[in-house]
């Protein structure tokens, strides 16, 4: 400043609204995403894994990130080759034999899988262009539509959330989408889309554009199934998206992934803020995939009590969607209200599941034994109160 | 897979180019940004602070992680309000003591300045407006205009880079952007903007739009003047980018930051995506910024050495721009080729300097005490060399 006199506006800092600035017009009224976040004994709301990292692993963790850290002063690996050859590998040890073999070049890596698609929609959608997800579905899609200047259509799904292929390839050839997003499993629902439901779309989009067809396998882990990698081979715009953050129990990493044929690497390339992947995330990341064998333990574990959930569910007497996800869709509950109404009353017992917006329906999260047994013991109290006003 | 049989289509992967994929139109022929990762004794291309982090630095960064590793199955902090408010106490401790108090509602941060300007420019710019900046400045700031679809103006700068007032007013007066950047120190000339010249430059916005004024501070930690801050107070539409990459020795950390009025905070949760900031992160900042006192005293070393730069490049015979940040642009080289040909034949001396594309200049990077002596002599040489041919 040395020495001048800067005037001080006669407004003083503080009073001024969000709808005081020159955001776009798109954003005004808008409230951001997020679930709340509660501080309630039994947290059941946002798919977390409810174990915590083996203390081997967070050993593990601390010695790789003590080593990186001495040269913080550098920027990171730009292109994060020895954590996209590592996640090549984990996707080629546990993909179905039928899979093509994948290397650093099929991979890509971002925070969250969040970025990985706001980097595909970058390089595939935005301004003049339009993508396509069958709601209800991961609602991040959509906002990360808005927020790249991507135009977004809902297309169609049936009353049970399943995919009906006709009616969702005739939406494919009417609105000619540059970018189709299949969710599978699908969130919040929970149900798997077969293996020839997303060629027949694949198809479909080719025949239509040809477009993008980007399927979300957040879940993929904690299915019945497996993977689609294989549908893979010879479709170069088939992009499958993962994360680190359900099966390896690291949401707080912020991981996430895709593999594809290696020209969508070469073209996400071209978006990516450059050094977007810090130093300490690729060694926390690299450390958890060393101990891929613990951890997809607490996967067999929680897809064991996710069936659980679904069968008790029904003992109970509420309906449940097919679930392939570590989380559950249950209702009915009478609307307009109902869903909302029994999420609060389930919140006052202590336990916090999610209220996705779907008329009729919660969606619970699979936890530890404890934190289900807690969860299914408010809906029964809930169950029977119901039907003693009902 | 359950045994469907998949159709493997006839065409080989690894086949396939970019230019085969439906990329954005803007998007074709262009490539990735970043400096050449070469493998140099002396690397003086990217303004990275050369000194390792100190060893008690290192350990409690190892075991901040260790802390945040058990529970990384769970989310971050969504507002990673800890470090915004770790950050604020930075600002008010190291900043003018005519700067507002500022607090965690003033400030936020996100995977590198480069996530906190694309989150900026998804909130204030986009489709349809335009952002503007005086070149040459930071090139990422029109990659990003470019990869949020907000069009880019070049504003003008003097012939020894420094921004006339009057001239700039009239840039800003003419096209009426949305966003105008101002970077200050400026990468890569190195000089700094006085606050009389931003201040014109923040008025002729409000007058023009009004539009947001983002200054560009990476590079403040190193000048001989002090930060902008003391101009956040009643002026809502400005907002201070700030980095730890450089003055913290922390370039792999990826943690960028803003400080602002709260409305401009409360904006761009509108468009960041959830959870963006991992818990590794927030843990690592943290950790960095408890030993705020150790690592600006590297910044007062690095001060010393860039003005050295600055005289010795002069004595050797070189024209140089004032600087006010860790790194030096000198020249003149005759063009056309005289910079490429100059960065050559530095290379060959085992120093690796950068060549931004400024026809006539080169930006060396201030490094150790070694470094520099081992830059100065391949200049010194190079003068000799073309004194001799000249």
């Amino acid at each position: 400043m040395t020495g001048i006199d800067i005037p001080v506006p006669a407004a003083g800092a503080g009073t001024t609204r969000i709808d005081d600035l020159p955001v776009r017009e798109e954003l005004r009224g808008k409230s951001p995403y997020g679930a709340p976040q509660l501080d309630v004994p039994v947290r059941l709301n946002t798919n977390e894994n409810p174990y915590p990292l083996p203390e081997p692993l967070v050993e593990r963790i601390a010695e790789r990130v003590r080593e990186v850290a001495r040269n913080l002063n550098r920027y990171p690996d730009r292109d994060a080759v020895e954590l996209r050859t590592a996640l090549a590998d984990y996707l080629n040890a546990t993909g179905p034999d039928s899979a093509p073999e994948l290397g650093a070049a099929h991979v890509w890596a971002a925070n969250g899988s969040n970025e990985v698609i706001q980097q595909l929609l970058q390089t595939f959608g935005g301004p003049g262009r339009t993508a396509l997800g069958f709601e209800p579905s991961y609602s991040m899609h959509s906002l990360i539509a808005r927020g790249t200047g991507t135009a977004w259509v809902s297309g169609p799904r049936a009353d049970d959330f399943t995919l009906d292929p006709e009616t969702a390839v005739r939406a494919i050839a009417e609105h000619r989408p540059d970018v189709v997003f299949v969710t599978t499993p699908n969130n919040p629902t929970g149900n798997a889309v077969p293996a020839e439901t997303v060629l027949a779309l694949y198809e479909a989009a080719q025949r239509a554009k040809p477009s993008m067809v980007i399927v979300d396998e957040a879940y993929v882990e904690f299915s019945h199934g497996t993977s689609l990698l294989p549908l893979l081979a010879g479709r170069p715009h088939l992009v499958l998206s993962r994360t680190m953050s359900k099966a390896f129990g690291a949401a707080g990493l912020r991981l996430g992934y895709l593999a594809a044929d290696p020209a969508v690497v070469d073209a996400v390339q071209l978006v990516r803020l450059p050094y977007h992947l810090s130093a300490v995330t690729q060694a926390t990341a690299l450390a958890a995939l060393e101990h891929t064998d613990t951890l997809l333990k607490y996967v067999e574990q929680l897809k064991a009590e996710r069936d659980r959930l679904v069968a008790e569910l029904r003992t109970i007497g509420y309906e449940v969607t097919e679930s392939d996800a570590n989380f559950v869709q249950f209702g009915r509950f009478p609307e307009p209200g109902g869903a909302r109404a029994a999420w609060r009353q389930i919140l006052t017992r202590g336990v916090l599941v999610r209220d996705n917006g779907v008329p009729g329906w919660l969606r619970v999260s699979a936890g530890t034994p404890q934190e289900n047994d807690a969860f299914l013991d408010a809906v029964r109290d809930l169950k029977k109160e119901q039907e003693q006003h009902g």
